[in-house]
């Protein structure tokens, strides 16, 4: 990667409890190939205060917070943007002079998935999870005019905190319900989890849908993406999840937004 | 310049008023020429404790210190190198773990440079200066066993409290005395300022003397180095101290110390 900083260059960075290499390698590679003088680090932090302390302090552009951050850095930001005010969880700083505005760029990739995808509105729909990542989907969901959707959940106070706040039905299990569209926002088929090589809806269930949308991105052919594509149900991945919202992110510090060629590209070189 | 950054990058920085190229051209030069996972970025703040808060919370390696900091970051840290200590003056903050140790690399490099020019100890000298960075080659030469010397200061209050510290007298005018070596470390000759064309010291002071040295750094040929090196007297410039400085720097942050080529090649490379 060829990079010639000097004394004017911007920082980019994340948060995260344990980093990974897709964020920096997308960054570094768009900063390079739209000749952006901008670099991205990766880091981790015991001290969540002093963190968001030195962003303000160092003025580091902008900052992508990850698990288990956040919910807690709500408090020690300026302003939160609609995308992350709705669901009280952000996941990007902006720090403009000083001032840090949060936003949730997951929960504005989604919102867009579901439309580029041209999944109908009137779809019904069951989403598995109850998590923060799962309430960034809902929500997404809610505003995209998904209105009829069940919360399916072991967790029956976080899963019913979640639908009834949004206005679905909760469930422990689908029973009966065939939906249109599945959504697994749980780590069932995440690699290294205990559930790496299960199905996040049974097969029947799959067989009568005709969306599946799987969150998980390690990797993002999931037993659930790879049973969905034989299928031949219209699939979004978790892939997309994590490109779209890094790419949003990349739009809101640099003010530049890469060609479709550019941004292909760079989640291409961010997975080699 | 090839760079590959990935989760496990080290950062590196510095914190100054008015960040320059010089530094982080040095280091991001010999990380990438001696293979090393560490990336260099320069910053300024209005925050200090914010600042130095971010480097103990997000773990950057270590931190170069310049104007107006250099005093200010004590407080801050857990621990003073000696090199520091003496002086209670930091150019330098190592970050192990959490624990701030804090240097003065600029005393390390003067301390250097007056052995490798072999300046003979009982050499008698002139220092022009009463500022932290007077403070820093004074101390020096004190601790290198050269015991005759004489603070040249307009300030009498800094000048004396110098003189005084160290065992040295004190004049605000270099008056008939004839020094072996003579020192400027004040802004006389530097570049914008309102005194770059002046000598530090008067012609037949130069003429009568064996060593000069300046710490002025931009340009490093002053004229008081263009006009002793004229005359064939022993120079020592403010670009090596800058550049002694950061190597020292260099291997207290990585461990690593570069050979005299990559060191000057880094030096050449820094400077272009």
């Amino acid at each position: 990667m060829q990079m010639n900083p000097n004394k004017d260059t911007q920082l980019c960075m994340s948060l995260s409890g344990r980093p990974g290499n897709f964020g920096l390698r997308f960054h570094n590679y768009l900063y390079e190939q739209l000749g952006l003088n901008f670099y991205y680090k990766a880091f981790s932090s015991k001290d969540l205060n002093g963190a968001v302390g030195g962003i303000r302090a160092l003025g580091i552009r902008g900052c992508g917070v990850s698990m288990p951050f956040k919910e807690a850095c709500i408090a020690l930001v300026d302003e939160l943007d609609a995308s992350a005010a709705a669901i009280q969880s952000i996941n990007t700083i902006v720090n403009t002079d000083g001032h840090l505005k949060a936003y949730n760029t997951d929960y504005i990739a989604i919102a867009q998935l579901l439309e580029t995808h041209q999944v109908p509105k009137d779809s019904t729909f069951a989403l598995r999870g109850s998590g923060g990542m799962a309430k960034a989907v809902a929500s997404a969901l809610r505003d995209g005019g998904y209105a009829n959707g069940v919360i399916v959940a072991r967790n029956e106070r976080a899963g019913r905190s979640l639908a009834d706040a949004l206005g679905y039905e909760w469930q422990a299990e689908l029973g009966e319900r065939r939906p249109q569209m599945l959504i697994n926002v749980t780590p069932i088929g995440m690699t290294g989890g205990p559930e790496a090589d299960q199905l996040a809806f049974d097969a029947e269930v799959i067989a009568a849908a005709d969306t599946v949308f799987d969150v998980v991105a390690i990797p993002s052919e999931t037993p659930l993406i790879v049973r969905g594509r034989a299928e031949g149900k219209r699939v979004i991945t978790g892939l997309e999840v994590i490109a779209i919202q890094a790419l949003e992110q990349f739009v809101l510090y640099t003010g530049v937004r890469p060609t479709a060629e550019q941004f292909q590209a760079a989640v291409a070189f961010a997975r080699s």
